[in-house]
């Protein structure tokens, strides 16, 4: 712990906290588990600062799903839209009780309100969330439906959100917390480092963990982007990534 | 209707969509007549858009009461701000759902995510807002809580949401449906306009209106410092303020 201001964006995976083959249906052993992990934090407003992301998983998916809706297909029905926004939101609505259950001061942020698409270009206005983070409070975000110009609306993932805010706010620390322990090698080994693009391709190219992990060289890809040092970790790592600022595979990060 | 771009605001007051002395009541009569005049609105996203604001009524007022935060006295006590705008929020899905039965586009904007006090100051970023009617969309927003630098978070009211978006949208026009037909006189009858901060005083100063109404006064003195028309009218002049752009008492607008 050191006195400098230090901000740190955590993502909770969808898959993580949530049965992904079950729409709408919370793990609640892993709910439980992070949630202990992260409401052991003191947000004091200054060199404790967190924000979290969770994913939809199987609240968001099934329902983006069904209604066609993608992070590139656009849809103009809005009750559609709003049909996704709403099954997220009661995703969220879990989560924030489990973390006001062990007294974390975490707020809500919906991304419908106030993040769009401008074109390709996602804009996620930060104010509400600085504010929320001088005052001490943990901001809450999540894997949402937005505005997008010319296509109606469309999904905004849990991924997409981290990298946003990880850059707007000028995160320091930045951690993935997901069903894999870290970045794999082709034998199943947690990869200690990546730091540039030609190792994610040695490691991730060809391998069959590419898909298993929903993508991890993309999501590898844009933490290496960021200026912050990033962590890809599992479940039993997240009081140390908490503690430390960093768990499992450590990316880049040029600070 | 014209070619021209319009931009509506309306607020639907929280005592009108609500019974005031049951926590949790909505009026179900009134918010059906009022969805229905919403729903017959068709936004095409240029010479017909529409931003819509409702009040808390007796979903705001009780829980804010009871946890002890207003629009000056914040609280740092992040479930008590979580449950106010639960509450808030439940509210906002019955008016969403009496929306979507009526096919009318209409997404909710959660004050929460993205407007804050800087300060005195409120700021409330309308990207999301400003694509969502570009895309043919109606935003909903609603009295909430809001992070407050300094304070923890405090109450926004519906009020200062109209005053807020009327100027930062550039509003052409303004429109306050109540429980009441308009701005009164000492006899009770509907005053046909007021220009100027003097007719208020005189028709409303030392009145019982000004209590019976809600701070009425304080209502006008804002609406006159708009650019746009404003009506103050009853729910039997919903339909026709949202046809011609005026109803009931009609207040400043330089435009």
């Amino acid at each position: 712990m050191t006195d400098a201001p230090t901000l740190t964006v955590l993502k909770l995976g969808g898959s993580l906290i949530t049965h992904k083959d079950e729409p709408e249906s919370v793990d609640e052993d892993s709910l439980a588990r992070a949630a202990d992990a992260v409401g052991a934090f003191r947000p004091d407003g200054r060199s404790n600062r967190l924000v979290v992301v969770h994913g939809g998983g199987s609240f968001g998916h099934h329902h983006a799903a069904e209604q066609g809706v993608s992070s590139t297909d656009g849809i103009a029905d809005a009750a559609g839209l709003a049909t996704v926004h709403r099954a997220m939101g009661e995703l969220n609505d879990v989560v924030m009780n489990a973390f006001h259950e062990r007294d974390l001061a975490a707020l809500p942020v919906r991304p419908l309100s106030v993040a769009y698409r401008d074109g390709e270009r996602l804009q996620f206005p930060a104010g509400a969330i600085e504010t929320m983070l001088a005052e001490g409070f943990v901001p809450v975000a999540y894997g949402d439906v937005v505005a997008h110009s010319g296509k109606g609306g469309t999904v905004l993932s849990g991924d997409e959100i981290v990298v946003s805010l990880a850059r707007s706010l000028g995160a320091d620390r930045v951690g993935l917390c997901s069903t894999v322990p870290g970045v794999l090698d082709a034998d199943g080994d947690v990869v200690s480092r990546v730091d540039s693009y030609g190792e994610v391709e040695r490691t991730l190219g060809t391998s069959d963990a590419t898909d298993v992990t929903g993508g991890m060289a993309g999501k590898v890809r844009r933490l290496l982007d960021l200026e912050a040092t990033a962590s890809v970790f599992g479940l039993d790592d997240l009081g140390t990534f908490l503690d430390t600022g960093t768990a499992g595979t450590v990316i880049g990060g040029s600070n």
